[in-house]
């Protein structure tokens, strides 16, 4: 079975994961819920290419779940942001850290790397959370992210990095 | 950034994708979720390449997400399943199911393809269930799945398909 084919399943599993069933996808939406809209700014933190990025940022627009405006003319930049088909999909990031908090191999002495603190009630949200607002499925959009120290100094280093990779003249925006 | 890599990250999410971020391994786990725990029944709702099973099988028992055991000696067949940490991963697929209902292009008309009632006290469950039995993430131990007719025809016609496959000499375990 390819993967065209698997979005015309009846099984809505199946066709969820047709539009975002790649790591990557998953990732991208990652950092448009912790705030990150720039191009670069979600290449440094997920490590695409520029090609891998472009092509799933197009693809993502097309099935309606991100949506981008131009913040600069000249170059032509633009913000990315999850539709609210796209932030809908923040209850799968949820399912998927706390999975990953729970059976990441984390050192039980350290902090959480990431919590979502409610913006409505400053509560820490768990894992199987009923959205506080009634029957709206939840998103990133409700609530801050609280990163730790040490997941903290990872991305700034991620960061870092990227910058250094794309001064050297061997990334960057094709 | 490369897959070895990314399951390093201190990001929850990161470490989830790194052990299930592709379609395959979540497909799999649906299929276990679902009552199917044999390589052929897994192979024929899939549509995975017997040598492509057999590799996710390998990593996810790895990975200490599924077990298995013998059921029959000659020829050797194992019964597969997922362990308590890949049971926990039925949160992030009860998700994925809701967003694929709500947002996969289905027929509204149609009754939804595939639900969950709670075995203990009946009630369909929705996407952000709380667990019924306190602080215990939700699996679908918990539920029965209800199958609509359309996508048990579907399921039935794909056996078929995948019997006749192997019947026509071009399938099959190796």
């Amino acid at each position: 079975m390819r993967w065209d084919d698997i979005g015309f399943s009846l099984c809505p599993i199946a066709r969820s994961l047709a539009v975002v069933g790649d790591r990557w996808t998953l990732l991208i939406l990652r950092e448009l819920g912790m705030g990150m809209h720039r191009f670069e700014e979600v290449q440094a933190q997920t490590g695409m290419s520029s090609h891998l990025l472009s092509t799933r940022l197009k693809r993502l627009k097309a099935e309606g779940v991100i949506e981008w405006h131009l913040y600069s003319a000249k170059p032509a930049r633009y913000e990315y942001a999850a539709t609210t088909k796209g932030k809908e999909l923040d209850a799968v990031l949820l399912a998927l850290q706390a999975w990953g908090q729970k059976w990441g191999d984390f050192d039980p002495q350290a902090e959480p790397s990431l919590t979502w603190v409610l913006k409505e009630t400053g509560q820490q949200i768990g894992p199987f959370l009923k959205s506080p607002s009634g029957d709206k499925p939840f998103t990133f959009d409700d609530a801050t992210p609280v990163i730790s120290a040490a997941f903290q100094a990872e991305r700034e280093a991620r960061r870092l990095a990227f910058l250094a990779f794309r001064r050297d003249g061997r990334g960057g925006r094709k």
